[in-house]
């Protein structure tokens, strides 16, 4: 995303009452992080295996924790740690998921990769909201 | 949703280990909540007022959190556990925000009983899965 | 959806240039054909047939379309008739799809059924938008 | 997107019937311009503008856009060219607002080149699609 944007999206944290400020870079990494999972999660969904629908659901959680991201301003502490909860709860499932058969599909191998570096990601920026 | 769709949901979930038997009523009356929830927060988000982003956000995990119920088999009950908690939270602080303008906006007021139904019926759905 | 939020969306409309005064009825009608929609190719989705995947593209179309009507001070007469024809287009690839084993899949008789609805829904749309 | 997701689509669209074979390097960029559109207008709808309900109603089309070239084997050539057209439609109206205050908001300007970019790429697809 844009500088700009990260600007924006800046502002409207700083005037959140309880919200720690957060390092933008970190935020920026968890939001890619949850683009690369949703679109990993899209194309893995489609091959009919059985983590597919774990990928669908994965990919819905993880589109929907990145819009939150983006929308700080609708966003408490608490729902935000609730949040990061359920997407690493996600991600978690949909690589269990797919590491099953990570050794015949290569896009599983992938798709199992994004969802831990997602989760990552999320659990960056919960250790960051804890303080 | 049709009775036809609902079995379907059920033999899907008897599949699941470690998956309590869920009453589909229930089930059913938490998707509904959560299909009414959207919608309530999408229409109040137009309006422009102080509660529009949380609606935003709001309108996106209720429909992350239905379409994971229609979607068990992608599911275990810790993820279930985290996505409920997760969709209480953005519910809690959606109606917190409308709560404060309902007087003024009736729009903002039913959003907000929208939310208090959502919240009412994911609880009710965590203590069947707690079992 | 409430009389409440009805009224919001009707008098929102009437502030659209160029925008016909739609009959909220109909209208009504055409949001709740793609909500039944998007949560019958949801349930489809996951049986892993050859439909799967149109099911799962149809879903998200019917849940945009569904959101855009909801918002209507966001459109544009010309931007709802191009929305309509797309979800149109979707739920015929889908509906095509799922007649092709309806016979041994009640599940996809029923979305088929969804997606005949959804499409009539949103060519009443468009016969009133046409004027 | 990694090159091996890349693979995976191109190999669901050769087998798909009447559908010609599509750059993938201009497939991936319409994919990416979405990605970006819909990110641009998530936090442009934040905003409390005049844009902010039709940024909302682009950034869900741009998103079911994107997962729609995702999963190209759900498509059919008619069915993707009805959704470039909605997507462009979309784009079209969600800039056009954006830039009556574009010299106030720099978000909403670069919501807008962001319009520009995704209505490009849908109509590279579009040109390409129709041979």
């Amino acid at each position: 995303m844009d500088a700009m944007m990260m600007n924006a999206m800046t502002e409207d944290m700083m005037s959140m009452e309880g919200m720690p400020a957060l390092d933008m870079t970190m935020m920026q990494a968890c939001m890619d992080a949850c683009a690369a999972c949703e679109q990993a999660c899209t194309v893995c969904s489609t091959q009919m295996m059985d983590c597919s629908v774990s990928c669908m659901n994965c990919a819905d959680m993880c589109n929907t924790m990145m819009r939150a991201m983006m929308r700080m301003q609708g966003m408490t502490p608490a729902s935000m740690m609730a949040m990061l909860d359920a997407c690493i709860a996600m991600c978690q499932t949909c690589m269990d998921m797919c590491m099953m058969h990570a050794d015949e599909s290569p896009v599983c191998k992938m798709c199992a990769d994004s969802c831990r570096a997602c989760m990552d990601a999320c659990m960056a920026m919960k250790d960051a909201l804890a303080g």
